[in-house]
């Protein structure tokens, strides 16, 4: 665990010990603006002395090499993210970080696992490699569902099983802080002993949740257990139950849960201390246009919530609640991430943030430094490639076949119901024609097919089932983001298109593909684990924004398509999914057939 | 580092997870009463069911093998004691815990500077022993300051010297949690190569600081060398720049030192999260007669503090300041360290603290109990014996002559002043009557002679001086215990009476003693290193009591004779003392005669 003023050598402390008694000028003073003390919660005036990445004194008149004009803002520390899966912002670390430091965000803890749903252990050395010295600070807690139903269960086919044995042997790198999400909640409560093989594997370290709804004695349980967090809470009650009840809350704003608005309401002086916040799953779009964590602080201070516990929330509770005691507040032996904020309209904290510069270790975040430096990472190459992504043959228009159960006119089916901005899915049926023995789609009816296909071990497992929610009128839609097993789906209307995107991912290695009558009409490749991407965040956006028109043109209504799709296949969210053995009663927890 | 919920095996894991679902009964509950929420701050109600010693359940009702009626008392995390010499209790830990306990404190962090100053890390090892398996929990910061004075300054003779080598073989033990208080804050701002030896070698472990009166640049330069907290500031204006410059302030209510009164304007909703109390130096009368950690909540609650804010830094801030993960909330997977306070009107909590039960690792805390428990343990014997502590021949009247300068009728000399209630002294001079070449002491003047002996190395070092303050007619009082290389140290009028003093502490093998014109008056043995004993406490105080009354009768008008006493061979605080070397002027930090 990182402390404070943990100097290597006693040459550096003693340097660091004359620059704060004023008698070396230190790297850089920020000067004539205020500083947060999260100690006392007030906002105090004074300079900031900074030396080697760290703070050596506050509010004292210092002296330095580089002195910054503060303008009457205000320092407080860098914003941590408690809990997110870089992954979704289909970006690779070091891309992620041009999105994220710019913004504010300094300090954030990874839980890989999407990447390791696809990869397995593996996938989590590659996400300690590709954060190893970046300018953000990234911290991991290691995935401890994955994967997501157990294989015994046979409702999917997963790219990777995560043993406690292999968590163990990345327990002790210097940035895991513990074990990630403990999302098979129920698996927990029923004594499960792989999940409590893990939990006393790691009884020594931060335990992280993820228990939406749980409540009363279940939730007494998960924190007797020793869980330790939780970002899933929906409602003020729950979430109030859970701060209660010593699961350290982190209040989430992401690209589809959105919990903010909703829960700011218990956050002030007192639960500051202990409130974190976080993004779980936010995308590059988003990011650029609202901002991350820092989003989140507008909507607390628009709410009226103190300032002084606003950022507390943001920086020092985060980093107190994973035990990160070098962070979090700006004071002598803290590490120098700041940002200087004040009032959009310069006066009232109620009119919401305006970010000025953002400093990390004493360094001023400069977005072309960050882009260079990517570059160069990039074209050095990583140490453990993750290419080579789609083990799957090429398909053909005979793999959407559905034939019916009879020489049938009309054939009932199952179909998945879309609820549009949800994750959550309705179990509905409909009557399509029968031709030739095969159940076809119905486009008046908006009953399109959707199938997955297996590809991580090439099993040639597939399935093909009913959707409605897409309304495309023609084309397909495909993409190899498919949590949490991150198959291969498509959904269409024409077999033909259907086939044609899954071997234009094939091609492109993973991604996201949107294919219409005439061919490809725009894609995304996704060559790391068929989940994300070297290439620039503005890129990402562009080709997001390019896809997202392509659906709407082939007469797509929903905002978020490819979110949409990426969750049809997670076998643990209500009410009917499609894995690669076929449609799951996720009430029920058993494979059901299409044919009703 | 303790975590919440840190059990060793699934098997208690496993039915910890069915007791807090109410499929098996918990060990205890504690019903119809309220709770104090540490997290969002209100006091909710609910039972709190225990199992194995922590809190499986919290809000909801629960049945158990045993039900306790909480008659709507208040369940609070039991009291920490941020910072305390045991020592200064005069017991041995296994009778300190019989004073403590009863009085809600079930956790402290202990400094066993004394101890270590006598035996150094052989004196470590008797405290973590000591401390072993106690129902109190005891925690360890490694005395970073022995002796208190560099031996090449040749100020003092100490005991024992510990080098950082002697505190690296002890980090490693699961209750060292760091670096005990940096009394060597001039080292550290020097840059002494010693002082900074020891602060990187802890640099991932807590490091106490103790810089009385430090401010500005030079608290900084303290800070960013890694400093975690102080206990030494005693006005609000110290404090409050300490606090916001990240040094965990812990309030403190001794024995010698009350800073409780003037620091707590600074605990509120959003500090509680970071103020610590603690007791430093508390003998066992004022323990009983008071409380302990319970004494500044009181307070506090007295002053008017939010009782969610009192009992938060009674509890959850020390904890998480010292990252003791398993404590200092009443939420499930706690340690059920629990008291069950009220207001002592029933209704306001400004009329102050009402304690009730107390609860350790959810068992009651019993005074018989303990107190048998001690009776066992000192019948058993420990590892590591701390006797034969007085290494010194026996001393006659002519070692406590003071030859004048030249045959002169009256001579000059330096007086140390003592100031009532205080540990600070005054340079003061007196003319004093010069007989067969002998300085003699004058009654009239209230002058007496002082006179320090090494004890520990048998070296026969002893120095003589003069002191005014402790206005004794005859006889003399001697002791042990002497901050802090704690050599024996004797005041009196007569040389006779002074001999006979320091010869019975050899008999006794250290402690205190009162001797009047016919022989001891009173005395009290401290066999443990001179300066604890394994009697229970009531008989300490008895003992304290009748000393007290002895030296009163001698005409001595102090409230604590023996606790000013064992200051005045403390070298580092001003502004004359004297050791065995001789008379201190700790403002120049040098030796200088008793003639002037």
């Amino acid at each position: 665990m990182p402390s404070k003023a943990q100097y290597g050598s006693k040459a550096e402390l003693a340097a660091a010990i004359r620059v704060a008694r004023g008698d070396l000028p230190a790297d850089l003073v920020i000067k004539g603006g205020h500083f947060l003390d999260v100690f006392a919660g007030e906002l105090a005036a004074g300079d900031i002395a900074i030396y080697k990445g760290r703070i050596v004194g506050a509010a004292d008149a210092y002296e330095g090499r580089e002195l910054v004009d503060a303008d009457g803002a205000v320092a407080v520390p860098g914003f941590i993210d408690a809990h997110v899966h870089i992954e979704s912002s289909l970006l690779s670390p070091v891309r992620f970080q041009q999105c994220v430091l710019p913004v504010g965000t300094t300090t954030v803890i990874w839980d890989p696992h999407e990447i390791a749903n696809v990869r397995g252990a593996d996938g989590l050395r590659w996400a300690l490699a590709a954060s190893e010295g970046l300018e953000l600070d990234v911290f991991v807690m290691l995935s401890s569902c994955v994967p997501s139903t157990s294989p015994h269960m046979g409702l999917e086919t997963s790219g990777a099983e995560l043993t406690t044995d292999d968590l163990m042997q990345l327990q002790g790198h210097p940035r895991v802080l513990g074990l990630a999400e403990m999302m098979n909640y129920p698996g927990l409560l029923a004594g499960d002993p792989a999940v409590l093989d893990k939990l006393v594997a790691f009884a020594g370290m931060r335990r992280d949740g993820h228990c939406p709804g749980l409540a009363g004695k279940d939730l007494n349980a998960y924190g007797a257990a020793g869980i330790h967090s939780c970002h899933e809470s929906t409602t003020l009650a729950e979430a109030r139950e859970k701060l209660r009840k010593g699961i350290h809350l982190l209040i989430r704003e992401g690209s589809c849960a959105k919990d903010a608005d909703t829960l700011l309401p218990l956050l002030d002086d007192y639960s500051s201390a202990v409130i974190g916040l976080c993004s779980d799953d936010r995308n590059p779009a988003d990011i650029a246009r609202e901002g991350h964590i820092g989003f989140i602080v507008d909507k607390a201070l628009r709410a009226g919530v103190r300032p002084e516990a606003v950022f507390r929330a943001a920086s020092f509770a985060a980093a107190r609640a994973y035990g990160l005691e070098d962070r979090g507040a700006v004071a002598p032996g803290y590490q120098a991430d700041l940002c200087l904020v004040r009032p959009t309209d310069g006066s009232d904290w109620r009119s919401g943030l305006a970010l000025g510069a953002v400093y990390k270790r004493g360094r001023r975040v400069d977005e072309h430094r960050l882009a260079r430096a990517a570059e160069e990472r990039i074209g050095a190459g990583s140490t453990i490639r993750l290419h080579r992504n789609l083990h799957l043959d090429p398909v053909d228009t005979p793999d959407f076949r559905v034939p019916a159960a009879a020489a049938i006119p009309e054939q009932r089916v199952r179909v998945i119901g879309l609820r549009p901005g949800s994750l959550l899915t309705v179990h509905l049926e409909a009557r399509l024609a029968v031709e030739a023995g095969e159940v076809l789609p119905d486009k008046s009816q908006d009953v399109l097919k959707v199938a997955v296909f297996e590809r991580h071990h090439r099993t040639g497992r597939r399935s093909v089932g009913f959707i409605r929610g897409f309304g495309l009128g023609a084309g397909a839609i495909a993409c190899s983001i498919n949590h949490d097993s991150h198959n291969v789906i498509v959904v269409g209307v024409e077999a033909r298109a259907m086939a044609l995107a899954v071997n234009h991912l094939r091609e492109i290695d993973g991604g996201i593909v949107v294919v219409g009558s005439e061919g490809v009409l725009a894609d995304l490749p996704l060559p790391i684990g068929g989940l994300m991407t070297d290439r620039p965040p503005a890129e990402v956006t562009e080709g997001l924004d390019a896809l997202k028109a392509a659906a709407r043109g082939l007469g797509c209504p929903l905002d978020e398509p490819f979110l949409q799709l990426a969750f049809i296949a997670l076998p643990v969210i209500p009410a009917l999914k499609i894995t690669d053995r076929g449609l799951v009663d996720v009430e029920r927890f058993e494979l059901v057939p299409v044919l009703v």
